[in-house]
């Protein structure tokens, strides 16, 4: 099948676009940068935001978007303009021009579990309001709505997937305020020092991005009367303590986990490291999993570091 | 206090402005017509997507916002782009604007059952997940999540009130699929005959014009912590069949519900006649109220026709 995948020089994107050039997949690549996007894809690069950059996109037709492309959370709290441009309007405009050349197309599309608040609330499940406070969670969640409305009109066959912490990314800035969790992967694996932002006892939900990656595969043909009339899942993810993870990664790395120490900044913690028990029947209907154990998920975390 | 009410030209509006004035609010009447405002408001009329209309309805700043001013239900499947023009990026603007003038300002926001789908779903209670098919619907949703991030920002105070059918409304083009639910009331009172476009049997939920202009004045000041974390509440609502509310209308105007013959479209049946039981505790936590019984409801609706 021919997927257009926005984002796809990104951190989920790139490992996607490997996956569906591995299965035969045509891919089209879009990304705001030219660097990063794999060989034997056709790359457009520019702004979401421009119709122009769209229509390159477009050109030619396809038979699903994967709609990875955002202004993430801490540069959406920097610039609230700039992720209502992106992060609703042209994604907006992107479906409506991608279901005026392919009416019912499927779609999926990268939502957050921060459409649930910030903090979370003491449980989560497939029930749980949205109640968002992050810039970026409040334009996911409109986009959601968004998604399924024009699936009920036909306009797209729309899946919602909302992502919990993925491991591991890149080094460097991401505007990610999540980026700690990858970091501790990055210093362990150099035998370096490590200072945690969050306390040990930190909760977060986790998922490698290799599993991510299989997850978003899945959605491009899952059978979509699986999936709740908010099109909407969460992923399953696993729930862990920095603690668990650090100790795990240590010893996968051959260090001693005696390397992180942990200096808890207030609001990071309480914005990814206190994640309540989580529950996902929704997705797992659907198809969707997690890494099954702590040490598949560092395993998995570290071969794409 | 100072309120500003938007679409205050319009049928719950003008209900809502009168009762304003009657407690002693100052009021500015936005509109996009310049008639039908009551006298002893300030009047602000034209376009809501335009900044300058919005800047001169908020010049002199306000205490607070009822956003009634939408695109409806048929209007927006007709034009779904002045839907998003209006009912989507107009009100995102205007609430920005609201918070700059004046940060945490209680907003009363004017949602739908669209929300929900069309159909509805088997029951509908506060549980129920938002799939809306309709544009109207999706576009009323997206707004939700908006108005739920932004009071959870403390931009704005905000509170979503979902409004079932609202009788009786005016007679002519208003652009509301449901608007013969209100032409029951028309034709019974003028002693003329009625060709109802839903079945007999068919379900509605309704609440007389009067009482939901006292539910707008109850919630621009209700304590929000009663709310759910969403800030969206659907109103109560009578759940009654077409033949009892066209009997008990015949039995107040004096005529025979003979007049009353049924000749069902089914698309307006399945979008308005078909509602299932409906449970609305949150919004009776909070002090919403409907009407009480059959008779209250009709007596209400006939008062204001």
């Amino acid at each position: 099948m021919k997927v257009v995948v926005t984002g796809a020089g990104g951190f989920v994107g790139r490992q996607l676009v490997s996956r569906l050039l591995e299965r035969g997949d045509t891919v089209v690549a879009l990304d705001a940068q030219a660097g990063g996007i794999a060989h034997g894809v056709r790359a457009v690069a520019g702004d979401l935001g421009a119709k122009a950059v769209r229509d390159a996109a477009l050109a030619g037709g396809c038979d699903a978007l994967v709609h990875l492309a955002t202004v993430p959370g801490g540069a959406a709290e920097a610039d609230p303009g700039a992720s209502r441009r992106i992060n609703v309007d042209a994604m907006y405009d992107l479906l409506l021009e991608a279901s005026a050349l392919r009416p019912g197309l499927r779609v999926v599309y990268a939502s957050s579990i921060a459409v649930f608040g910030d903090p979370l609330p003491a449980h989560v499940d497939d029930g749980t309001p949205l109640s968002p406070k992050m810039i970026y969670g409040g334009h996911k969640a409109m986009m959601e709505d968004a998604v399924a409305m024009m699936s009920n009109r036909g306009l797209i066959d729309g899946v919602t997937v909302r992502l919990p912490g993925i491991l591991a990314r890149p080094k460097g800035p991401s505007g990610m305020k999540s980026a700690f969790m990858s970091n501790l992967f990055h210093a362990l694996k150099a035998g370096e020092a490590f200072t945690c932002p969050v306390s040990a006892s930190g909760m977060i939900w986790a998922q490698s991005v290799a599993r991510c990656a299989e997850n978003f595969v899945h959605a491009l043909s899952l059978d979509t009367a699986l999936l709740p009339p908010t099109r909407a899942v969460t992923l399953p993810a696993q729930r862990i303590s920095m603690r668990d993870l650090a100790a795990e990664v240590a010893r996968q790395c051959g260090v001693s986990e005696d390397l992180v120490t942990y200096d808890a900044d207030a609001e990071l913690e309480a914005a990814f490291a206190a994640q309540p028990p989580l529950a996902t029947p929704a997705a797992e209907k659907a198809g969707f999993t997690h890494d099954g154990d702590i040490a598949s998920l560092v395993r998995s975390a570290l071969a794409t570091l």
